[in-house]
């Protein structure tokens, strides 16, 4: 709420609330006292010129990060003077996972020395578990910790690029320590993966320890977001990385001296919290990554989840394509005709191509962020070209007409060609399968076994009887009403609905080109699913089409990454370090990395400036 | 493809794959022609360091720009270049919709005067229609055109802030003309929208002309995306901008010199290329904008069609805030049974805080996204705070356990629940009623009138029995394959679905405060709908669940804004000049605009080094 706000165009619709605002305040917080406190934290950040977030967008990227820096340093400030509660404090203090996880993975030992450095920040440390080639996959990290019992000590190693910690945040450019997550090497033997606490840094002058490589892995989605945190590369070279023994978090498992291994008695579900014990979780569930005969990782593309999210796109996209041919034969016909001064299909084509326009630009920028999401955390990076690819195209879905106010012209058609039926006009054009009303209405769906549903006949019916029922019964509610207008307004959300219904349809049935019969069914077999009510007659048909769908799945694969070759776009006008064309991913997102203005300095701006004074605890702390 | 690729990680794919993708790429682009036409020009640009662009996230804004100019005037220096086809220039060749305009509504002579010009770059147009106030309500533009027959010009006025052009592409920076959009208004009498061509700045030095205010809207969604573009804003002031009678673009319809309106008899429908034909149709259904009684426009928040996509994620805010107090019990409820050693409910928490964090953390990031939509065009201004919403929390479904995976874990937990039933082992806490198996798989939904669905019982046992047939659906899939991995693999993503109706479940059952008894049935009536097979056992009751929603969002509608104000965000907290408190949205995105750096100076950076040389002809052409 702005203090300053003289005038509240919001007055009237606040007070036509039926509830009391500000006891669902106090629900919202949990309790009176948190609303309060919040409010005031609230206001004190707000009135902090340090605190001021509004130009995060327009900052370049050296200057969002040394913002943070800077913020850090000033919260911190905050938290040691005597005017704030310890409660208070709380709220400005942010350990991310370094804290929580020597708490839960040291020993009493191990806690008592590290956890007062890390509060008061004369340490920062970040946790590292994630490598550029093993994300979700916790079971498949290749960073070594091997013990070399001569020197009492842990030699950690990264052997190949792909066994870079990758994304930890804070690792990049701030942090002096991490938590590395490593598999344990001991007398031979290795034991799975284990925490140890590695110094990346010198806490005299923050340049990178030998045998370190340290380095911010590059711009995120988002013109501000993410982009002010360092998530960092880290590549440990074994010839110089080693560390104490006492440095590997002991809670649960031990190294002696000797270096045997020695499991804990402490019951583990004890030690882990919530995040932590889904990471253990993830651990314990090794299958889902691995193969069955310890072969090389799954391919993601073999995972049936992709399949099921990523070849519906695909298949889409192949129909957008061809769909759009029919619709330029279509305006050339309309255009034909309105020089005979023939106006019969005007009405048709505008439906078409608005629908068409709606639906496709919907249903793209929905796949593009989809894919993005398909990458795991690289399809946050820039480089991985998806975010940006988002942002240029999701406009289309808002300009040249709003989708939403397209579609509910497209039901507008669809509504006058419903109350025409009766009196007897046959539509024409994609509107003619209306006429087919008395059968559509009836009809049950014939599908007996899986392969059923790859009639072209049967998927076609589907679609029509889908379309004209939710047609008719909108047309049959708005009759109801007071009038046609207020029925139209009360129903258009069921109305888009049933103009995306009839779109879909144009889409399935102007898709007959043989050179992608094969993916026709697969596109559009998603859809009987989720037919409504009495055409699809028992859950067995739906079974059916989903047993229908894995098979297509199947064949698919093969040929998934051909069918986008086909589209034929280069690397320079993917601009996608994950897209390239000969797949080899790891080195070109490596690579990418170091591009990032970040990098340019080892020690980031701002460090004199704020980071040292932080962890020397030389920040001039003002006084009241 | 990289001509300098090495590897080909994809070899492999590409030789199983079963169709020829020469021939797909040629099904793809249209014919072999447009393909190698395609290839030849992707190779020029790709090869043409002027034209990289693997560089724009990295950018400032005003770099970003400067380098469009940049490749606007390096692309018009291939155009004329004579060693391009005419069809190869025109790939290069953008005009953007100042020269469809012409062409389509302007008079034969009009199109002689103009088009030259602007094909040659004499003079940059371009296409401003949308207001600051009015995007899609093409009826409600407030921009006036008053003819004076004293002077036998128009005058052009912006009566009021919302009737500022905002968004036109070009319009910030570049273009020396436009066609703008206003009410004509002649004799006293309103005659709607028309377009006027009206010059914006010095064809000499590029200074905005007298009356005559222009600038950038400010940064857009996406790190580069449409930061390259100037957007812009554009306030005329009637004292001064007066333009000759034959700039309005005449072929529709004429002012004569005495300021007779006059209909030309050319048909409509032939002058309308397809997106200007789109806008048309706008302009004929002005009804879904304005109110029945010519009152003020119809608020955002009355559209139906809103409130069915916003109301069920208001809904879900609040079933996913009070799910958390429910997870935060079982937690502490779990940590205190460890203690004492009852391992008993370790695996139902570890369900369910991963489920929970996979479900809520996807709609929530789907729901951010959902109201960046909501918005319109302003959704993709960087100040409206959406944008970076969205990139801030959307890697919480990929950090802390990918969602997937979560999922998955869930759903092996499920399975293992299913297969004890048959022992007679009763499944405990939000698994037990999974012990009522006999009567969930076979009853029937007990709902009659809509308001039946408002009943508590109705909707969990809905919900029951959705969860518990989709997981005993997959058990039983699962038990015909050849192993129990294979079959989990094999039916992966009906197990996504079957655990999120798991959790979907806990959120409806676990939300039983009455604080919030009235919003728990919004959010819950969504499923039914989406019921498989045979629970809901006809049409019917589907249609009664979207009945009471209907009835639902009437009820949500006056306690919309009130509903929002308990989350008790402030303004800086936000960051959002649309999600601002007071409401008083138009001043703060026009007063934001004008922070963007691309407006510290009037004329661009880029000007006299590209824009200048392009307009005056004077690029200096590379020779053979």
């Amino acid at each position: 709420m702005d203090a300053a706000a003289e005038v509240d165009h919001l007055a009237a619709e606040r007070d036509a609330a039926l509830f009391d605002v500000e006891e669902m305040k106090v629900a919202w917080a949990g309790s009176r006292h948190a609303v309060e406190v919040g409010d005031r934290m609230a206001r004190l950040v707000a009135s902090d010129p340090v605190f001021r977030k509004d130009n995060r967008t327009m900052l370049s990227r050296k200057d969002l990060f040394k913002d943070t820096l800077r913020k850090a340093a000033h919260a911190w400030k905050r938290i040691v003077e005597p005017r704030l509660t310890e409660e208070e404090a709380g709220m400005l203090r942010l350990y991310g996972m370094f804290v929580p996880a020597i708490k839960g993975q040291g020993t009493e030992e191990q806690q008592k020395k590290w956890l007062p450095m890390a509060y008061k920040f004369q340490i920062i440390g970040c946790y590292a578990q994630t490598e550029l080639g093993h994300g979700s996959n916790v079971q498949g990290l290749e960073t070594t910790a091997t013990f070399d019992p001569k020197t009492d000590e842990f030699v950690i190693h990264s052997p190949t690029l792909t066994s870079s910690k990758w994304w930890p945040g804070g690792l990049g450019k701030a942090s002096t320590h991490a938590v590395v997550y490593a598999r344990l090497i001991t007398e031979g033997k290795d034991y799975g993966i284990h925490g140890f606490i590695v110094q990346l840094r010198s806490l005299e002058d923050h340049s990178p320890l030998p045998g370190v490589t340290l380095g911010d892995i590059g711009g995120k989605f988002g013109s501000g977001a993410y982009n002010s945190m360092d998530n960092g590369v880290l590549l440990i070279d074994h010839d110089h990385k080693k560390i104490p023994r006492d440095q590997m978090l002991m809670r649960l498992s031990q190294v002696t001296r000797e270096g045997k291994y020695v499991d804990s008695d402490v019951p583990k579900q004890l030690l882990y919290g919530t995040m932590v014990f889904v990471r253990q979780t993830i651990v314990r569930h090794p299958k889902q990554f691995g193969s069955q005969d310890g072969g090389p990782e799954t391919k993601v593309l073999d995972y049936k989840t992709q399949q099921s999210r990523l070849f519906p796109l695909l298949a889409s996209a192949y129909a957008f394509r061809f769909v759009g041919d029919w619709l330029k034969w279509l305006y050339m016909d309309v255009t034909q005709k309105l020089v005979a001064k023939d106006y019969s299909t005007l009405q048709e084509t505008h439906a078409c191509t608005a629908g068409l326009k709606a639906v496709t630009t919907s249903a793209t920028a929905d796949a593009i962020e989809e894919c993005r999401k398909l990458c795991g955390g690289h399809g946050y990076l820039n480089s991985c070209g998806l975010p940006e690819l988002f942002a240029v195209y999701v406009p289309a879905c808002t300009y040249e007409g709003d989708n939403i106010v397209l579609l509910l012209q497209v039901a507008r058609i669809l509504m006058k060609t419903v109350s025409q039926l009766a009196s007897g006009k046959q539509p024409v054009g994609t509107m003619a399968y209306m006429g087919n009303v008395q059968y559509l209405m009836q009809c049950k769906c014939a599908v007996n076994t899986a392969e059923d549903w790859l009639n072209p006949v049967a998927i076609q019916e589907a679609f029509e009887a889908r379309a004209l029922r939710m047609a008719v019964n909108c047309a049959q509610n708005i009759g109801q009403a007071a009038s046609q207008e207020e029925g139209f307004y009360e129903r258009s959300p069921d109305l888009l609905e049933a103009a995306v219904a009839h779109i879909q349809l144009i889409i399935v049935t102007k898709n007959n080109s043989r050179t992608f019969a094969m993916f026709m069914p697969l596109h559009s077999s998603q859809a009987p699913g989720r037919l409504p009510g009495n055409w699809v007659h028992h859950t067995k048909q739906g079974a059916l089409a989903n047993e229908q769908l894995g098979k297509l799945y199947a064949q698919v694969r093969p040929n998934a990454v051909a069918l986008v070759d086909a589209f034929n776009y280069t690397d320079h006008y993917l601009g996608s370090v994950l897209g390239r064309y000969d797949g080899n991913v790891y080195p070109a997102l490596y690579e990418e990395a170091w591009k990032d203005p970040l990098n340019e300095t080892v020690v980031p701006e701002g460090y004199h400036e704020y980071l040292r004074p932080l962890l020397k605890q030389q920040l001039k702390v003002s006084r009241l």
